[in-house]
């Protein structure tokens, strides 16, 4: 079938929109009517040429939600009209990572998903009879779009689409790495390093969990109010100081914050990060992707005495299980997303979504089909 | 009163034997008679002069055990006559880290000790007129010591003090970070890089946990044989391998190992020990001790993918409430000291210990007063 989708040609232009070939689902594969899709850094990062692990030609897309069009033989779990969050961390429940109850690591379709591939080994895109990568097992920048089973959480028909796009990705990777990953306790103290959409979510999250003080974070001023809106209580611009900023959060808190999040995806903030958790009992969480290549470091002697330096991905949420539950939490008015939703547009204007994204204007765009 | 003492008059020379005056203990101060003390890699770093924050002339050592000869002023959980093991990581049970419940750093008498001095600021060692420092808080290469009674745990007296003083340190310390850091679990894998007194107790905590399997790992193949006795079921000489060891430790487990130790110090180390980590949940603990100005390094990739980097400073073990426990277990064979005692000296000998050590030809050396 024809479907339109906006396609990554090459390395570092922009995608090029344009009608693609989609094959129908092999077995244990379903084809999703992408509803809307959002753009993430990530899809940024790849689309750059600097993520050495980026293939070309791909459709791009990781932060989408839709309705099922078909299944695939020997698909038990979906029928038509289920509506989905497609999952670039799938849940199989039966590899060695789902079965060991530690972690949201899927095996199942790792290997072949990082290949730009289904399970199989081939793809299901192609233009003018050339072939397309898949992107992180979603490739939610075409309106139809194959999935494996395995990678497609099913939600409440009752949920808007074009608002649940983002439990995909941003909003439930800040939310889950602090629940799941930090296991942040009522009355503990947060430091946030970026007020992106995952460093809101981490806000969102730490308010969840009952954190008595939440720092936020970040160079640009302008994303204070924001941050303020979801809960935070204190705000550090870093230019505003000349102490290391690790120096600057120990003193105004004590001693160190009892957790901290990297939600950029610098190597340097990622130091800071750490460094900035108390003694004794400190934890540092790492979300952010960091470029490739680059390398944390620190002095052992931090860990020695106490502090834990972790990371998450995708929030540590296991997506078939969990994510039908954060829908219902975003029904329930307990999450929060339409906060994050600062621009609507048509999916043809993909381009000006990526402008905003990296002019810091935007802090999720929502694209409808 | 007049000591006999082991006294490291500058970096990089033997130590010197004299006689050198201790004055009373002050307020909330306890003089204790060393009994029996160990020579620990900490002392010998010291001692090199590698060591930035190494002070001279001072009285090393910090693996003892003596009896209790008077108390100053204030004292009231100590006589003359207890049996005690002076700790280098006090507990006074009324500061922010000791009530945090999360951590065993307790911060009553960090800064002066880390000045080698008591908690008034002066020191109770002396020779010839001329101010000795203290050292980690307990100076056991002096038969008479001084210590803050919140560093001196109270112990059994049916225990023998030329046995327990191991307690001091390495014993706990490898056992301890098992049990309180890591939180073994039964059927774990485990791999431990080093397999000096730590690494050989980090074995016998593994075994103590019920690990199934236990890794060891050394350069020195003639470490085997002890690490074996101790129940260590699988052998690895990085020597043997032309790979990184990480890699050989991730072939060998089908994925990695659940549980890392670093025993040893190097920053090299520290990263295999991560690197080897099952994706997903691997933890990695850090206990050796760095030189000064070291950096461990690695891809925040492996974080994001799930393995834990942490680190342990006397095995998590709080001082004054654990101790006594562990030197029952001891009694009741549950665990074992004995076989970590390669050597036994007069203390008169303690250059020929260090020797020892150096040249990889003990254990541990337990010195006698």
């Amino acid at each position: 079938m024809k479907s339109r989708a906006a396609i990554a040609l090459e390395a570092g232009k922009p995608l090029t929109l344009t009608e693609i070939d989609v094959q129908d689902p092999k077995a244990g594969e379903v084809l999703v009517r992408i509803v809307a899709t959002s753009v993430c850094h990530t899809d940024a990062y790849t689309l750059s040429g600097k993520d050495p692990e980026g293939l070309f030609p791909s459709v791009l897309g990781h932060e989408g939600a839709g309705i099922v069009e078909a299944v695939g033989p020997g698909v038990t779990s979906l029928q038509p009209g289920d509506h989905v969050i497609p999952l670039y961390t799938a849940e199989c429940g039966k590899c060695k990572f789902c079965l060991s109850g530690k972690t949201n690591l899927c095996g199942a379709v790792r290997a072949t998903q990082g290949q730009g591939l289904m399970p199989d080994g081939t793809s299901r895109f192609s233009l003018d009879g050339k072939t397309l990568h898949h992107y992180m097992g979603t490739s939610t920048f075409s309106e139809y779009t194959v999935l494996p089973e395995v990678s497609l959480a099913k939600v409440s028909k009752e949920a808007p689409l074009d608002k649940i796009c983002l439990l995909g990705c941003g909003v439930t990777t800040g939310i889950g790495a602090v629940l799941n990953t930090a296991k942040v306790e009522p009355g503990a103290t947060v430091a946030v390093f970026g007020l992106g959409a995952i460093g809101l979510a981490v806000i969102q999250g730490s308010v969840m969990a009952k954190a008595a003080r939440i720092i936020a974070i970040d160079v640009n001023p302008d994303k204070f109010e924001l941050a303020r809106q979801f809960g935070a209580t204190d705000f550090v611009n870093p230019k505003d100081y000349s102490d290391p900023i690790q120096q600057v959060i120990v003193d105004l808190t004590d001693g160190g914050v009892d957790y901290s999040f990297e939600c950029i995806g610098n190597v340097n903030v990622m130091r800071s990060a750490l460094e900035c958790c108390h003694k004794g009992w400190g934890e540092s969480i790492i979300i952010g992707v960091a470029g490739a290549g680059e390398e944390i470091a620190t002095r052992p002697f931090q860990l020695v005495t106490g502090r834990v330096w972790r990371g998450s991905a995708f929030g540590g949420v296991k997506g078939r299980s969990q994510l039908p539950g954060y829908v219902e939490q975003y029904m329930n008015g307990e999450i929060k997303i339409d906060e994050f939703i600062t621009h609507d547009m048509p999916f043809d204007k993909i381009n000006e979504a990526f402008d905003l994204l990296h002019e810091g204007k935007s802090i999720r765009t929502v694209l409808h089909f």
